[in-house]
């Protein structure tokens, strides 16, 4: 049980999709900060940035977490506070936003 | 030059983003099916597949691939094939569908 146990532990538990609208003409600084801001977060096991082909103003994002708690703790970690401090302003509004349980 | 083109050729090009509603019921069998069929497709970097939390028969899948061209392939895939034979009768539609490059 252990061993099922430990690889359990080591499978990432939550997931996030989601969609933001960039001011027209801003994606590819969007983009910038949200890739700047998303390295070395403690539990978090994907970020996954893309520019929509069909829509050139948004954004979409895929994230995967060992943990809703590892998710919710990053939003106070500094580099992340800064991307949202300089991506908010770049931003037009937010879409598609799902939760998901990893397969 | 060599080395940006080198490593731009490492990084994934191709980006897909798919709601899958499954019939009433069978999403855990779907999911199953999908995360089955898609162990070693070449050219594949990333097929995450999740449970929605808030909508109990939506499944999204966010796919990485190299190119546009490795996901065509792998639609020939025999693994493919049968994922997608036995998995379309327990499908009531699809959903959102984005095609993004990655950032």
């Amino acid at each position: 049980a252990t061993e099922t146990r430990r690889m359990e532990e080591e499978k990432p538990h939550y997931g996030l999709i989601g969609q933001i609208k960039a001011l027209p003409g801003k994606r590819d600084d969007l983009i910038a900060i949200l890739t700047e801001g998303s390295g070395e977060m403690p539990g978090n096991v994907a970020y996954i940035v893309g520019a929509d082909v069909a829509d050139a103003d948004s954004i979409w994002i895929t994230e995967l977490w060992m943990t809703k708690e590892a998710h919710a703790a990053s939003l106070k970690l500094p580099k992340v506070q800064e991307a949202i401090k300089y991506g908010r302003p770049l931003m037009a509004g937010f879409g598609v936003r799902v939760e998901f349980v990893p397969g």
